[in-house]
């Protein structure tokens, strides 16, 4: 037995809808592996996601109250932590102690000033969102895990309320025909979408801004449809689309249009990291489909890529029902915790030491990117430039 | 312009939840090829599925209001006639006329006095329920075709409530194991449920009481369960599941205990025409199941093929979700319409003689199996039977 170094905590999620936990037995196990390591998993943390307080147990793990994990433990691990979890996150704030980690999603990007809180109480915050896109990071990168889930389940949301079947069938009454479903944004969770449909027998397109997604397009069994648009500039860093300018905005809206009026299923995946999502679908596009039509909206929770989309409800315009859904990676709450709490794993591995001590190497990309507070501080170049902080 | 010998009127479905339509645009086009048909429509009457009054009307259908269609149309023709609809179908009794044909679903088996009740109106009722599984009833047959539209939307109900995903994902943050997901019962609903499942990319099992079921199974991709048991008798008339006795199911049950702790995902298919479903998932299994486990039971108006289910609501028990949905079919209306409208088409063409009249040969097992009551009384066999009468 060697002397515990740190003491890692997993509380119970609070945010309302949220169902993830952000270590899973496996992690669990996996973790306790390394010298030095004691894990407080919050009693019924995993039980939403379908992970008994016994198989923590059998893992390795102490079972305890919420105030144990908060009061004993140097790194506290959340899916949502008061970043991301505006409902009511702002209750754990006054939990977290000095020099404590947090480490989980905080939605950066969109709300800097968490770092700054943060960094108020001394607190070192990690935000998983600002993981890098380097091969080395891959395997942390939630926010890709996250997407290829969401990817997957928006197409079931699509079928689901759909009023046609996806596949062809010819039967003894007649030919169905395959529905036609159109992906716009081809990231990780437009692809998978499109994948997704094209298991169940849709036939598939997708549009992307990026040139580059086109083989990735034609990868996945779908079809790129290709609009007379100039997109030299279209990829921004890091493999996400670039916000456009309105006069590109408009033109792609009108060739759109042309395009969206034969689909019956639209699947809208176009997130800007940080910004208001942009207006794909507008609600005269909405007009032009057939009544039974479905969109759904992956990027309702940044104000939606259809004008009509309401974020967590379902509207029916015209006929066509505009689905916005929120969370959406929660709802597959079993394999997001396994995908999210391997991330989480991979990169405790890479800041635990071999004496299970807690180390920051900022000249690791990974640890000057995702360090958003730290001594007191923000150290991170973008989140202190998005501040105005010297 | 020839004359006018038979009118047929589509009423708009009042059931409540019932989104589908009796006859489709398509099929008023086709219908109206023949000599001496004129179609009314009543105003809206597609609007649910998706068809609008203008498509019925560039058809050739004239539209009118609902007191229009009864009191002008020689056939009244609805998916749901006051037979199946208990809810409120009786509104549509004192509409009906003598010398009427009303030809819809009328639930025959549950609902044999409905056969008295039309024969006092003087009405001829035709029990889409009756068409026989043969050759050249098939393009006729709405249970099929509903069947086979109800086995493809459960298996998207489980994989939405799933907390899992169906495919195997091979991802940077490790592997996502595929669902296994279970059908019970493999006649056109649970072999589509298969073929569905497996498009989605889960690993599917089937099971059926008939041996005949095994290379049906085998050729929709899924894997036959064995159970030890006795099974020679278990093949009714028609192609359908005889019932069982309570030994053959107790032991059963014993079996099936062991191979459904294993999934994720059961969907029960096995009905019995107008009698109760047979409990094959008990409450004892379901305690059995991992939490974030579904079942989708199809049997659900019938009863349920679960001990828990209840119809229209989702039952959670030991964190399982239990999917007890009605009028599934319903809930794809626009294929489904078209699969039910292609059905009646076909049966029409039957009935309908040269000059446009309709004409009942009871020579002709179709229409002896269907006609429930003609000329005041109740010509079908199986019906008089049940209802005592010589």
């Amino acid at each position: 037995m060697g002397v515990t170094q740190v003491i890692i905590g997993v509380p119970k999620e609070i945010c309302p809808g949220e169902e993830r936990v952000a270590l899973t037995p496996a992690n669990v196990g996996a973790l306790l592996k390394k010298q030095g390591v004691e894990i407080l998993i919050e009693r019924g943390a995993g039980e939403a996601a379908g992970f008994t307080d016994g198989e923590y147990e059998n893992a390795g793990a102490k079972l305890v109250d919420r105030d144990n994990v908060f009061s004993n433990a140097q790194a506290i691990l959340q899916v949502q932590t008061p970043g991301s979890n505006t409902t009511n996150g702002d209750k754990d704030l006054d939990n977290l102690k000095a020099d404590q980690f947090l480490i989980g999603m905080t939605d950066p990007l969109a709300n800097p000033q968490f770092a700054q809180t943060l960094a108020e109480h001394k607190v070192t915050g990690i935000a998983l969102e600002l993981i890098p896109r380097i091969t080395r990071a891959q395997s942390m990168d939630v926010l890709s895990s996250m997407a290829m889930i969401a990817g997957y389940k928006c197409v079931l949301l699509a079928a689901n309320a759909s009023h046609r079947m996806f596949p062809m069938n010819m039967t003894a009454a007649g030919t169905l025909n395959a529905s036609r479903v159109f992906v716009m944004g081809a990231g990780v969770a437009g692809l998978q979408a499109c994948a997704t449909a094209k298991r169940l027998g849709a036939i598939v397109e997708a549009y992307d801004v990026r040139p580059a997604a086109r083989e990735q397009i034609l990868s996945v069994g779908a079809k790129p449809v290709e609009l007379d648009l100039d997109t030299g500039e279209a990829e921004g860093s890091g493999g996400y689309a670039k916000a456009q300018g309105e006069d590109f905005l408009k033109r792609q809206r009108e060739l759109m249009t042309e395009v969206i009026k034969e689909m019956d299923v639209v699947v809208t995946t176009a997130a800007v990291p940080g910004a208001k999502s942009p207006i794909l679908v507008t609600a005269d596009m909405v007009k032009a489909m057939k009544p039974g039509s479905v969109i759904v909206d992956l990027a309702a929770e940044r104000g939606g890529n259809c004008e009509l989309t309401k974020a967590g409800e379902t509207v029916v315009e015209n006929g066509v029902l505009i689905i916005g859904p929120t969370n959406v990676p929660s709802s597959v709450p079993f394999h997001a915790s396994q995908m999210f709490g391997k991330n989480m794993e991979n990169l405790l591995n890479l800041l635990l030491d071999d004496n299970g001590d807690l180390q920051l190497d900022f000249e690791d990309q990974i640890v000057a990117d995702t360090v958003i507070s730290h001594g007191g501080d923000v150290p991170q170049a973008r989140l202190r430039e998005m501040l105005g902080l010297p």
